[in-house]
């Protein structure tokens, strides 16, 4: 992540990269920001990862915010609340602050009925911002399409850059349904199409991502940056090796263990593992008795339709006895079941 | 509409009616308003009304703005482009600018994929109204749930008031569904709701309607104004009479008549005037002779659905002889039918 923060900073520090069209009035502006508006609508970085919303994205958020915020670039995080009870800023780590907006009933709200509340929730940041001298937030990084269409509405209204992070894409998900998927709604296309325009730079995880961007939503090649998603090498080490790992997890010292960790939907395509432990074991039934499939982690999505799918497929193809469903887990937990 | 007119206008000039919680900024300003920013948001101003989406909310802001212009309150009506032919800003009357916004591809977005274009119209808005100097438009006023949420922004960016109508009520709607008809949606019901909480003051059409704002919404009853809807007595008047328009519609002389005239859909109940007029049949046979039953209107809403229905209906009652269906009509020509 420590790549991400720094090319961040990178390109704001020579201007020209961010001076496009309809921005020229910023060009003598243009500096290392030394504040950052989130935004991250409708997954809050405080969420554990691994069900409903919340998954990979929060992780990157999370651990872009903390780099950033290491190296003196404070960070604002907006997200929606989703219970009563939460405060109206929460310290997520030093320079981090995650604010919990007002937008919509706090429960109950599918992510399918979010776009009606984006007005809303503009104007929670809105209001957030008026407390604060001219000039507060020096960029908006968006994070997904419902936070991007906030974004355009900040950004402009503050005279900043907008940075947006698809993070995926409704064309490129449309384009490869895993089978018995939900195609992504029109709204979303157009939506995504719109930010791309109005984005001064879009952030792409790979140069695939890159190419995508350019074919499916015909960005400008120039806007796009490809930053590599990092690892926090802290955490995902092999640390004390995974002889210790399995004893932690009352795993089997000797097993052979194909592991899926992550939200299950037909997108991520957990299905595809079991299919493969399947024609494994049916190769070489010797197999079964040291073979486990832990699954880790909770129902999301348009796989909350079926949560109990996966568990019938398993059941189908007669290998019930050697998956095992585990409930999501914190970062630490997921770097022990890595290891093992 | 001319007692709308001078209501907004006595409303504005007594500060204290406006000087709610949040606005006391505003006391000293509160005046008669020179420029009302008019929002509406799915329909526009320019179409045909009684097709569509376009009805009598259509032919109330034409008539409101007309009026208002007309002692002297300029207004600017800000409506989605639907077409790529429109030019930015057309001239409805004099002192009354229809402004076409950008949100959204120009055809086939359904009115369920407007609140996803509602930051997208919004941006449009601000776009527009940034050319202007300080403090252009002196009152919001919102149509529809939809253009509220345009307007909450809108309104508080300009320090200006927000006046809203609701026209229809989701949670109304949905108390008496007309048999067939599909609910009104969560995300309206939750969108009128933060409507009723941010406006300044609510426009209801009758004293039922102020109730039900109350009832349903929980709108703090100061805040709500009831306007009756007025009739534009230039247009619908007996002019040469009866006879008169029968000649011009190419109607029998001496016919009975009763008449539907709107929208083709469930909540406007056009099947009631079917069996009414069956049952008149089944009482007195003689009079299907001279009676005629014409439906001048198109098929709209979730009358989209099955926009044959209607037609059915008057077959399966045995009355598909009396009944001629219409293409809508110009005002002009509505006010013949009214005659006839």
């Amino acid at each position: 992540m420590s790549q991400y923060a720094s090319r961040i900073a990178g390109s704001l520090s020579s201007p020209h990269k961010l001076r496009l069209p309809g921005l020229s009035g910023l060009a003598g502006r243009a500096r290392t920001p030394r504040r950052v508006a989130m935004l991250s609508v409708h997954t809050s970085p405080l969420h554990q990862p691994g069900t409903g919303d919340a998954g990979g994205m929060n992780v990157y958020i999370v651990e872009l915010a903390r780099k950033l915020a290491a190296i003196g670039v404070e960070v604002e995080i907006f997200t929606r609340a989703t219970t009563g009870t939460l405060p109206p800023a929460v310290e997520l780590a030093p320079g981090v602050l995650v604010r919990h907006v007002d937008a919509g009933p706090y429960e109950g709200l599918a992510k399918e009925e979010l776009p009606a509340q984006l007005c809303a929730f503009t104007h929670g940041v809105m209001r957030a911002w008026a407390g604060h001298r001219p000039g507060y937030y020096d960029l908006v990084h968006s994070h997904y399409w419902l936070s991007g269409h906030v974004g355009w509405l900040a950004a402009e209204r503050w005279g900043v850059p907008l940075v947006h992070a698809m993070h995926t894409m409704a064309k490129v998900k449309n384009a490869a349904l895993a089978a018995g998927d939900t195609p992504e709604p029109a709204a979303r296309v157009i939506g995504e199409t719109q930010i791309v325009r109005a984005a001064d730079r879009l952030i792409a995880n790979t140069a695939e991502e890159a190419d995508e961007l350019v074919r499916f939503y015909e960005a400008e090649r120039r806007k796009v940056a490809v930053v590599h998603p990092g690892v926090n090498l802290d955490r995902f080490r092999p640390a004390d090796g995974r002889a210790a790992a399995r004893a932690r997890l009352g795993l089997p010292a000797d097993a052979f263990i194909p592991l899926f960790a992550g939200r299950i939907q037909p997108l991520k395509a957990p299905d595809i593992l079991l299919h493969a432990a399947a024609r494994l074991l049916d190769a070489d039934p010797a197999l079964r008795r040291r073979m486990l499939v832990p699954v880790v982690g909770g129902p999301s999505g348009s796989g909350l339709a079926k949560p109990e799918k996966l568990q019938k497929l398993a059941a189908r193809l007669g290998i019930a006895d050697v998956v095992r469903f585990h409930p999501p887990v914190d970062q630490d937990r997921l770097a022990d079941w890595f290891r093992a």
